[in-house]
């Protein structure tokens, strides 16, 4: 195909049914944003709700806000909105704690679970590429419980579960370096084959693309728990609140038993407000709930959620994971027509179903100070230790001339060379 | 004594030396907020602050925030400036996750030492009447670990510690129901000499009175680990973030074994953006960090704890103290004034030197009632089961014609029988 030229790619944002949802969103001028990945922007509706949780609820009304303004439910009324984004039914899903807490939560029950219906095999297998704090959270769980954390390269998943000494397999389903993401429908059934418990991590999927923990529908294919982050692809502003699911099975079976997850808090209890001093679990998913959630950090998190809600009508998740795949598509072949010589190679899967919202390329000595060269030039990304530059690209926001303006200056940066500057390679506290 | 008259404690807020920090607070006008043990009030700073996290920090700047505005080192930074309240020094105490969670991790700590230093006995022993959010949590952790959890009366701990089978005694300094204060020199003490760590939730005293966490600087005296709230006291807006300290002596070991605590989420990594595989906690208080913090609710409690700094110049800790024990005084001298024969009892330590900052009292099948009665006079009280009423006082903005005028809505309430009225008696989903 020939190369598009800039006003092909104004040509396909003036045709884009998503267009009218970036103005739902405050972004900074003179500068183009591909890190929604790791920060997404701020909603515009979030000042106006903020303003009234400062004043009116939290200013006035106090403590009767619990009641009045509705803070006791909205980790469930978040989640609910979280969840058609992710497969699931109202009530399955919750917003609680961290990523890395939920994930605690759930690699306790897996195991809980494996012993239990005789799936006690003896590992916790993930992938050695994984995000580092899914890493941290699983062998502290795999050592509570005396099993082994078996980290194996992606291609080794499928011969690892065959060994059938497997209790969960925990996955990101979307690679946070190279963007690749795992087929979840059949990486689930192969779990299942192999008597093992499915756990995903949707940190850089819920948002991002179509997300099917259910699957078909089948046992086979429905995912057994899950855990995601609200302040990627949710813009749920920095820090947000997680969330957390649990199969309906799963949580029915534990409703029974009375089984209850480590971080055993006082909000998941069955009722909170009777003060008992024994803990008695919540019912199905809210027992994932540990304490009082950060109320303003919430607020922002629904923000977030709602612009969802509003693009579905032009579309939804599908025109978000077309367009995606278009912007991607785009900035490879740009970056390989237009920055070829300079050493970047494209560590993203060229095909872009298998591709989640980002490319990554790799520069094997000068990742870093490329991209710090490319913040000063106001093309925001960001860089993956040891030498992954990762553009994120959101649907919601991001445009196609954005991506065409953000390889021309990708050009210059190479070209001249001004990334070789020491000033680009000092590094920060986060880089 | 006499009973002082209205006039007179309009004379006693304009000698006392806080009553300009009333004016750092947006209050509801009309009402009288005696919950600040709940939920503290909003500081006006809270407004502008966030205003700037959302627009400038997080909306502007984006991901650079975390560099540029401090977002890597808010928690450490909140955490030095809370420190000073517990008797602790900086790079002691930091901000994260929920006290729940918090406790979790100390208590996951204590059992881990109690083992380590040979005084692995068998139980974690609290109070029966602890924030139930303790037990639940102290349950989680001893059944994990095949300790015993040991709940007995307060009366009953010493004699408890004298069986020489205690790993973990975990009080909360403060109780939440009564106000009743723990002799924390005394106990700590009686603790280490039972050879028991000794853990307190600050959850009520963060704030409200001066704490000594490392006490008169003995080994003896020094507590060994602490949690406390964010959103009480401290009034860092709904369900602010919490704060956890652990003894310099503790950290310093767990730094040469390389001891995790078990939320091993990437923040508490050494490394965190080295993105290595295998967890290396963090040297000192930094390794009870786990995943990203909400920055929003952080930046908010920020505001709550900067307004300590400025009470410093009128007395701080001292003074709220004094005012503290003058307001309960009052209060509890007016009730049994002027509500007398209506089945009100006083729940809380006549003694000001032994009661936090709050009076409960106790009425045998009304309190839920009265306090709703009350509420709806503008008097926000609040309502703890089974038949405790709680009226918190913060002298940072409480004033001591508030009291007077709580009381005589307490006795109009009580004179007029109209808590009676069904619309009292309907219970709300959080009392």
């Amino acid at each position: 195909m020939s190369l598009p030229t800039r006003a092909d790619c104004a040509a396909r944002d003036a045709a884009d049914p998503l267009a009218g949802m970036r103005a739902r969103f405050e972004l900074p001028e003179g500068s183009i944003y591909l890190d929604g990945n790791s920060l997404g922007a701020l909603p515009k509706s979030a000042a106006a709700r903020l303003e009234r949780v400062l004043h009116a609820e939290w200013g006035r009304d106090l403590i009767q806000s619990w009641n009045t303004a509705g803070w006791i439910d909205l980790a469930q009324r978040i989640g609910d909105k979280i969840a058609p984004l992710v497969g699931v039914g109202p009530g399955e899903l919750i917003v609680a704690d961290s990523t890395s807490a939920n994930l605690y939560k759930v690699l306790s029950a897996g195991v809980h679970i494996a012993q239990e219906v005789g799936r006690a095999r003896g590992a916790i297998v993930s992938e050695r590429l994984n995000f580092p704090t899914d890493l941290y959270i699983a062998d502290s769980v795999a050592k509570a419980h005396g099993l082994a954390l078996d980290l194996v390269e992606r291609d080794a998943i499928a011969s690892r579960l065959e060994r059938g000494d497997v209790s969960v397999l925990m996955l990101t389903h979307v690679d946070y370096r190279t963007g690749q993401v795992h087929d979840m429908a059949r990486t689930t059934r192969a779990a299942h084959a192999a008597g093992a418990l499915m756990v995903w991590d949707l940190a850089h999927s819920a948002g991002a693309l179509p997300v099917h923990l259910r699957g078909d529908g089948s046992r086979e294919e429905a995912a057994d728990f899950a855990v995601g982050c609200g302040y990627k692809y949710l813009n749920g502003g920095p820090g947000a609140p997680a969330f957390v699911w649990a199969h309906p099975r799963h949580t029915a079976r534990m409703d029974e038993e009375g089984w209850r997850q480590p971080l055993s808090g006082w909000l998941g209890h069955v009722a909170p407000f009777a003060f008992t001093p024994h803990y008695l679990p919540a019912r199905g998913i809210q027992r994932f709930v540990c304490g009082t959630p950060p109320i303003l950090a919430m607020a922002a998190l629904e923000c977030g959620v709602d612009v969802f809600a509003e693009a579905q009508a032009h579309g939804g998740l599908d025109a978000i994971r077309a367009k995606s795949i278009a912007l991607g598509d785009l900035f490879i072949a740009l970056v390989e027509a237009r920055c070829a010589g300079h050493g970047l190679t494209v560590a993203s899967p060229r095909d872009g179903r298998e591709r989640g919202s980002q490319a990554s390329l790799r520069h094997a000595d000068g990742g870093y100070a490329v991209v710090q060269a490319l913040i000063a030039r106001g093309v925001i990304g960001d860089f993956r230790a040891p030498d992954i530059l990762r553009f994120g690209f959101t649907p919601l926001y991001t445009r196609f001339v954005d991506v065409w303006d953000a390889v021309e200056q990708l050009r210059d940066v190479m070209a001249s060379g001004e990334w070789r500057a020491d000033r680009f390679h000092r590094r920060q506290a986060v880089t």
